[in-house]
């Protein structure tokens, strides 16, 4: 058996239904890929939305949850990784995942672009404008941008073919 | 779709033959009876043996690493969550199981079973002697007692019937 | 300036009278030496108790809070740690200790002497009796038993005259 | 005894000739003040020279280490809280900040920046330019600026006696 493939889905807790929206396409997206999608596990905004286009397709969801049971976990999520942590759980989130993927969120969200980056993750800003901020990040092509669901599975598809890039 | 049930198995890097040889077989019965198996995630003792039967039955299989990449994963781990906290994740471990196997282990997998039963998760040691220190627990049923891994199946088994335990 | 000696005071947030008592001597006896005391920073049992006897013998107290906020914190607390996340913290309180005492306690302080053995920290069992589970460490004297607050004190000084223990 | 006030000062681990001056200079006046400084605790950039400075005029320091040891602590720092937990840490150093000051870094520090305004700190950016990502927090208050030592002290002692605030 082999490691699965993990996609990290991150945005607001509170999201515009528009957001929303392409959470959920993505979501089914990445579960018909075969991917695993990974977010921060609970029943609000990009998580949910995210959480339940995967669960749909038939695709396993896991979830970050920051809490101390699983209580506030979507019920789209199979499995719920409970930390009891509260936003510490932020960086488990980014180093759990293979690829980061940002929807519009708040400062949570972009607390996770930053410690992925960091950690020296790729990340893609799915319509989520940080301004200049992380510009060296963009330059350098571990920060990317896409504009539509199938924009970012087709940007996930071209990093894994051109880098090789393995899975660890 | 509904939540997995998550069994950890808690147990030492370094074990015994005879130790890993109960966690494979542990491992094994717990994919067959379709429940997702939940460890420390490591390439080692308890945590490898408890994988590979999980997984060479087709189980799922989630490891919470201490490390701030897999790479040091079981390869028997098909979703390694990468929490880069060290001991730290130890609660991880028993906060997002519903119930906690401890096999033999030293100073970590003692703090393991300290912490499931201070969270409020039943213990089942399997042939992992602590003496008299969680006395209590074993009076109200919070800690039971198994020799084999077939009685370990059974008195999850029973838990779950006798308590029309809730996954939460 | 050089780094300070931090003691750090484990124990049960509900205790007996006398345990309370002698965890009071013993923040005395540590702020006297010119120690820092370091604990889980709640106002209740052994954490409140010993940050009282430190605080109003001078001594500096710093309390790890698994809260989210101050709010719980005791008064006798000088430096609270805000960590927010829940019983991870305890491995904070070992780690950042250089001596932990142990005063008795439940699950979380049977965790904190677990996880500061496995640390490598020096352990001394204050009155609180573990039965044989950490029989090994006692054998190599990383694991000590004192009776009383004076005992604990000349334990420590001798551990450090004796190894020359350097404080990293 | 009462709680310190504690002055959160974040920033890059490499850091220009002109940032480590004025880190130093702020440690300085922070110490002047009575405050306790706290940062990363590490021997680098903003830490190592707003430790510096604050240690030399004979202030607490408190550093909150990503480590599972104090090796890598300044020695301007009097208590090292040695985590073990890598970047998850963040999170401690700014819930355990009253005031988090922010001197120009990456995104380790905009992660604290972010996570610090998540969590209802007020944050002051020190000469440290985010563009419009938290313009929100900016008209509401909860972010400040400032360009001199001087001023983010003054700005300090604003907050604290406009707002009457608590220290909790």
């Amino acid at each position: 058996m082999e490691q699965s493939k993990i996609i990290g889905v991150m945005g607001g807790a509170i999201a515009a239904p528009g957001v929303q929206e392409a959470a959920y396409e993505l979501g089914r997206l990445i579960a018909i890929e075969g991917w695993v999608l990974l977010n921060g596990g609970r029943s609000a905004g990009v998580m949910e939305a995210s959480a339940k286009g995967a669960a749909e397709c038939g695709g396993l969801t896991i979830g970050i949850l920051p809490d101390d049971s699983a209580a506030h976990a979507s019920d789209h999520i199979t499995i719920p990784i409970v930390t009891g942590m509260g936003n510490a759980r932020n960086i488990i989130n980014v180093l759990s995942s293979h690829i980061v993927v940002a929807c519009p969120g708040g400062t949570g969200t972009i607390s996770e672009v930053a410690l992925a980056l960091k950690c020296g993750k790729t990340v893609i800003l799915f319509n989520f404008d940080l301004g200049h901020i992380f510009e060296n990040y963009r330059t350098s092509g571990q920060l990317c941008m896409a504009e539509t669901p199938g924009a970012v599975i087709q940007t996930i598809k071209e990093l894994w073919s051109r880098e090789d890039m393995s899975i660890s």
